[in-house]
């Protein structure tokens, strides 16, 4: 326990402005002298080396190598090699590896306000997330939440807004909603049974098969970049763009705990800092590659950008308080964690209404 | 320069996905047994400790010397105490400091095509500055630019749109910026110009006293949380939040060609990563502390939030297409960088008005 404080008093002063993640220098010195080499195994929610999201944890591990001069060697997993997708935490959790590179709202299961950790319908955005993660109190509450279990979370990139998704029928009207069964997971599911569909959980290497045979009705995951290069435009006609339930999708790093605390202070900074330039890392791809896989979408494969009619989107809206108020009555951790969401969004969106938007209508007029 | 030609073929390497800052594990694993200790000075433009700008290059240097265990320690120096903050570029390329924080636009006397490092007037905001540096070719031509005077260029930080400043009388058409004196650097400067207006060059720690004597009529400088620090409010009594010159302000490190090269491998990926942590944790901290002070300008010192009347914005914009298109036909280099930053910003702006601004839209509907 003693040894979890002190960390998280560390993860307390990072937040406050990427202070302090090691001890001091002259103690450290000689923890550098003994060239002690360690094998870490990171294990994934993803196919080996998929785009962005499989790609980020390879550039992690290839970060720690470069930094600790060989010390630190971390071997990445994909989905399956050892554990599948949706066992990541435990295994993190159990030592069954050292790290892991998922998203949060694989969990909710095991803790209900794990979700907000990813996205929360019609909330931040990335660059708002990386702000209340970082100076607002997120990442605090973040590692509040997965102590219990001896992991330490770390935000591990970013996809930007995601897209509304892939359906094999139009949706006109609220009530085409009704039945529909999509694989959306996190708080986005639950606003989609709200409204009377059926929300299904699937990694993302299940997802192609099961909307080519029917299982599924449509499905988003990311966003023009990974969803091009997961073929979805063969098997759903419909692709709508803009999107409401994942505006800002945060990834995540996790570190069994006792392995963390085993490291050298020097090695515990150069995780910690190579999870926060990767974090960024992952955004920059995003926004260089999704229009170019965009305009692939519509001038190689015909596909016609859609947009949900706005009583679609407001029903969706309006669903989405009322799932996000029954949680916050159901989980007092819930309440705890999306208290401090909420009122950080209030405040951001204030600004970036201002300033943000303001500018993007400028920058158009 | 076959040293440098392979720090670029590297940096390459690292923009298309952060791989590669150092060599072979093998190789550095003895260079780290070697315990070598290293002290850097790093000069600056802003006053020391100066929130957001002055405590960046601070962050960074607590990082180095956390994950190289202190065998690198990087001494953080304000403007005007080794050099003023116009002169850090020179220092460090003349080796008077190994590293440099500041904003690239300040040495376009030297570069015309500078400025474009920094900001854009209606060009790329921050989340898309990232994205053409790290993954659109960026960084690339921006070594290119530096290299002639031994000087390695990294994204240091990022502002956000910055706000369109302080002005002591008000702004209420096209030709109420007719012979106003004002601080503003960089392209918006020129812009400014074009407009019959007087752009004045001035570091942040000038221009207080520049405003209050009257030697100036207005000011941009950054945004609420740091225009607060400097009380500008005392001095001038129209605040126009919505920027339009400096849509996502870049921050640079700049290190000294030899000094980096004379590094070990592993200590070149620690300032190379560093950096880059550096450059998203100066954003979170701009996202989470603008609104605060915006809410302190209105509700404790009253200020009202303005906004330039449309034709303004328009003129504004006409005005920095015509700057630009000028800059290109007289200097080859910017032309050639300005080709590649505006395609990059014609196939972003189509991607994020489907997706970034949608989402705010939908967000406040």
């Amino acid at each position: 326990m003693k040894k979890l404080v002190k960390f998280l008093s560390l993860a307390t002063i990072v937040s406050l402005g990427l202070m302090g993640c090691g001890g001091n220098e002259t103690q450290n010195t000689s923890t550098t002298a003994e060239v002690k080499k360690l094998n870490w195994k990171l294990v994934t929610s993803w196919p080996k080396n998929f785009p962005g999201l499989g790609t980020a944890p390879e550039n992690f591990a290839k970060l720690v190598n470069e930094m600790s001069g060989g010390r630190l060697t971390i071997k990445v997993y994909g989905a399956g090699e050892i554990v599948p997708g949706f066992q990541v935490f435990d295994a993190v959790s159990q030592g069954t590896a050292e790290m892991g590179h998922a998203a949060s709202y694989y969990w909710k299961g095991k803790m209900p306000a794990a979700p907000i950790f990813t996205a929360t319908p019609f909330g931040l955005n990335a660059q708002e997330t990386n702000g209340w993660i970082h100076y607002g109190g997120g990442l605090e509450l973040w590692r509040e939440l997965y102590e219990p279990f001896g992991v330490i979370p770390f935000a591990g990139g970013n996809t930007g807004v995601q897209s509304a998704g892939w359906f094999k029928r139009e949706i006109n009207k609220v009530d085409d909603l009704k039945g529909l069964k999509m694989r959306i997971p996190g708080l986005g599911g639950e606003v989609l049974q709200k409204l009377g569909g059926v929300p299904v959980a699937l990694t993302g290497g299940e997802i192609f098969t099961s909307l080519q045979s029917g299982a599924i009705d449509a499905t988003e995951w990311v966003g023009p970049y990974n969803d091009l290069a997961f073929g979805f435009h063969k098997v759903a006609e419909h692709y709508y763009v803009a999107g409401w339930h994942e505006p800002g999708a945060m990834l995540e790093f996790t570190v069994n705990q006792k392995a963390f605390n085993a490291l050298p202070k020097d090695l515990q900074a150069i995780v910690e800092v190579a999870t926060r330039a990767v974090n960024q890392d992952m955004l920059d791809e995003y926004t260089v590659r999704n229009n170019a896989a965009l305009e692939q979408l519509q001038n190689k494969h015909n596909v016609e950008l859609k947009t949900f009619p706005r009583d679609v989107m407001l029903a969706l809206k309006n669903a989405s308080k009322e799932v996000i108020e029954e949680q916050k009555a159901n989980d007092p951790t819930f309440n705890k964690i999306m208290n401090s969401y909420q009122a950080f969004q209030k405040q951001v969106t204030q600004y970036h209404n201002l300033s943000e938007l303001e500018y993007y209508n400028n920058r158009n007029q």
